[in-house]
């Protein structure tokens, strides 16, 4: 209850931005948001009055049951500003978008996103740069506090804070990557400030960009500016794709951990090379120049890898195969530790380098062959972890995308829906393409979409394990 | 030498089994047979004479290469007949036809099965046979002498013959299985007479049907016949897809570890159920009777799980959602050690069962939690070697399904030919469902499709490893 109850806070502080957008655009919202902030400060309130004097300590359980609680929670006080302004018409939709903004998805269910007033729109990206904190806070700091999700991270993490170094100072490094945070949204702002960008649709996009979001305030997405404000924000899209711990080891120089990150190595080889194929693939079908078939797929491949879901150009356009290959992109996903979505390059390093082992091993039964990440060995409790990982998010794409089509769509585009939803991206493919949007899916998938972005978002255990029976049975 | 020339002189003795069928058919083709056969044991001959006197172990890269070159020579054996008589017009497809009848897949390029003769027919029928036979003497009794290939079939074989007792019977166990494998298809053929079908396609049939493979003589495939004949099938599909060891130990009457069998035990239940939900669906939404409905959706469900390929009904026709279901089954496959492809339900179990299991070790850290099948436990070794195996399965199939689209198919065209390919099944979804065939695929298309046959066949390891250095790096 403590924990919600400072969530509600932060959520009530954080509407707080929006008076004076209200207040300058003259949008009569300002009675709305009051009301919104006091609802959430007095839930808030509550909360912790009824939580003082309570016990702190924080078992395992509690901890699943606690970030699935805050989500919830954050789920509907962040909706409260669409609900009293009535800008959005349907709850669902009020819900749909509260959750794509939450959990850095990015999928919209709105058709006109420039009729929205500033303070809605401002909002809008705010919960995704809010649902960006969280995750990186999440899985950098508290998790490994708590020993539980991402395990992984041992692994990623070795050159940096470990869980038990963490421990003394969590305070300090949640502090440091939330200046970390700051200070990149603050620099990408200005950039996009002295690139042209008016101040208002800056401070969106710097939002939007680095908690790998993708919500925009025009309906072209990126495709609405100049090819050097594209290129600013595909760098930085790129840069929020890394491993926080790593831009921590970055800012106190020890560059050598941070360029010896197996992640990295695959992270930056996997999009160059993709950059370079996609590029060449483009140019050869289209009859564009080579300087925007370059920028489109460098644009869209660091855009989709990242589970950012901007959009300059509609890459379903342009063949069967490159279509294919940006659904393939869908699973992917940037490091760990950041707040992209999907897979995650990490366990795909990981599994890609087992799989080769695997062969050695059926010939050299006898021998032990361990994997190695960033020059240390991975504990096979941590590759199996892993490896059932990956299936369950290969069986809730499936079940997901059956129950789609069950509930209506058509096979590619509940596959594309389900896929961009659990990766947290934004874009699918089929219906829900690049240049469309989620706003004609029937009410039941919209509400199964949200499940599954918070399923993806927590990275399926934390969801999944509140529902096993090993969870409730007293030990 | 010795293997390849053994399997060349079986292949000629199974074509002479065509020369009756020439006579008493009148089709000319005489001459062809009998060149084809003179060629098989002419190269057969020439193989065993040079490996005369050669040294008699064999080890595990042997091993791994003599599978492989065992498979490519019956591929090229056994496609003489279709070449000599000139049936069948292209190459590509002679070769395509042929793997598809080794590998027991079963997809077909010809357009009008019905106007091929007797003998030709009866040859494409009997590739289905043999090489049904071989996929269960290899995997059952061959490959666990030399400890490579299906490590998990230590797990299925728990209550039956393990590599090593099998050992010193080598020959009585393939000659076990080979009893079986012809007391089934001689009892289906006479259950198939005895319901009016005639002899030859009688034959044929139960020659397709106990080999998983699905190769008609009938362009309706078993549409064409009545519905107590389809029921009959069904019966012997579900037989066919069931573990040889399990046969095995039934035929010496221990039924009791033949029903403690927890593949078994899997296979049953999802097929029971898996009929009952198809059958409901398809009475609701379409207006046949629920006799054909249930009917349909058992043959459909068994063709599919057993990865025969049979059709009665065009079951991409009824719902999207139940074609996803359909494609979805495509991955399925029966028990391990039978003729069926796919990655078959000892695996699936497995990976179900450490899932759930997972959730278990993420509360209780500490505690050392193990995987029981049959009630014996599954070493960490085996678990992982399964768990590869699934990531390969799913890359093969995304690589291929990515190569297949560049080559010219639409996406869900070529997701069902690779997906039906890899797994040996027959027909997929779009261009190349129930009621279609592969005739209208490019060359390239149809050499890739043979190629990823042979690989699932084999399943995946045993020709991947021949492209690893480690396969040629020396020890």
């Amino acid at each position: 209850m403590r924990v919600l109850g400072m969530l509600l806070c932060i959520v009530a502080l954080s509407m707080c931005l929006c008076l004076p957008l209200s207040y300058y655009y003259e949008t009569n919202h300002l009675p709305d948001f009051f009301s919104s902030i006091l609802l959430c400060f007095l839930g808030g309130g509550l909360l912790l009055f009824s939580a003082r004097n309570k016990d702190l300590t924080v078992n395992k359980r509690e901890g699943y049951l606690i970030v699935v609680l805050a989500w919830l929670t954050l789920w509907v006080s962040c909706a409260l500003p669409y609900i009293i302004t009535g800008e959005i018409d349907s709850i669902t939709d009020v819900f749909f978008e509260t959750m794509s903004g939450l959990t850095t998805t990015g999928a919209t269910i709105l058709n006109d996103i420039e009729i929205l007033p500033h303070d809605i729109l401002f909002w809008r990206s705010f919960t995704q740069w809010l649902g960006g904190m969280g995750i990186i806070v999440l899985t950098v700091a508290l998790l490994p506090l708590l020993g539980i999700g991402g395990i992984e991270l041992f692994v990623a993490e070795a050159p940096g804070p470990t869980s038990e170094k963490l421990h003394p100072r969590i305070k300090d490094t949640a502090k440091a990557l939330w200046y970390i945070y700051l200070g990149l949204t603050l620099t990408l702002w200005l950039l996009l400030w002295m690139s042209g960008m008016n101040w208002f649709d800056g401070i969106n996009h710097a939002l939007t960009t680095m908690a790998t979001g993708g919500f925009s305030t025009k309906n072209a997405s990126l495709a609405y500016y100049s090819p050097q404000i594209q290129y600013i924000v595909a760098v930085f899209m790129f840069l929020a794709g890394v491993n926080y711990s790593l831009h921590y080891l970055a800012l106190r120089g020890k560059f050598r951990s941070v360029f010896s990150s197996d992640e990295l190595k695959a992270y930056t080889f996997i999009v160059v090379a993709l950059i370079l194929f996609i590029a060449l693939s483009v140019f050869n079908i289209t009859d564009i120049t080579f300087e925007q078939a370059f920028r489109d797929s460098l644009f869209q491949v660091i855009s989709i890898i990242t589970t950012t879901g901007y959009v300059t150009a509609d890459y379903t356009s342009w063949s069967a195969s490159l279509t294919s290959i940006f659904f393939l992109l869908l699973f992917i996903g940037a490091c760990a530790g950041s707040t992209a979505g999907g897979i995650k390059m990490i366990r795909h390093t990981v599994l890609f380098k087992n799989s080769i082992l695997e062969f050695k091993r059926l010939l050299h039964p006898r021998a032990i062959i361990r994997l190695r990440l960033n020059e240390k060995i991975v504990p096979p409790r941590v590759l199996t972890h892993i490896l059932v990982f990956f299936l369950l998010y290969v069986g809730t794409f499936i079940f997901g995308t059956i129950i789609v089509v069950m509930a209506g769509s058509d096979i590619l585009t509940a596959a594309g829906a389900v896929a961009t939803s659990i990766s947290n991206v934004g874009p699918g493919i089929g219906d829900v393409g690049p240049v469309n949007n989620f706003a004609n899916l029937n009410n039941f998938t919209k509400w199964f979409l949200s499940w599954i972005m918070l399923i993806g978002r927590l990275e399926l255990f934390t969801v999944f394990i509140i529902f096993t029976p090993y969870f409730w049975r007293k030990n």
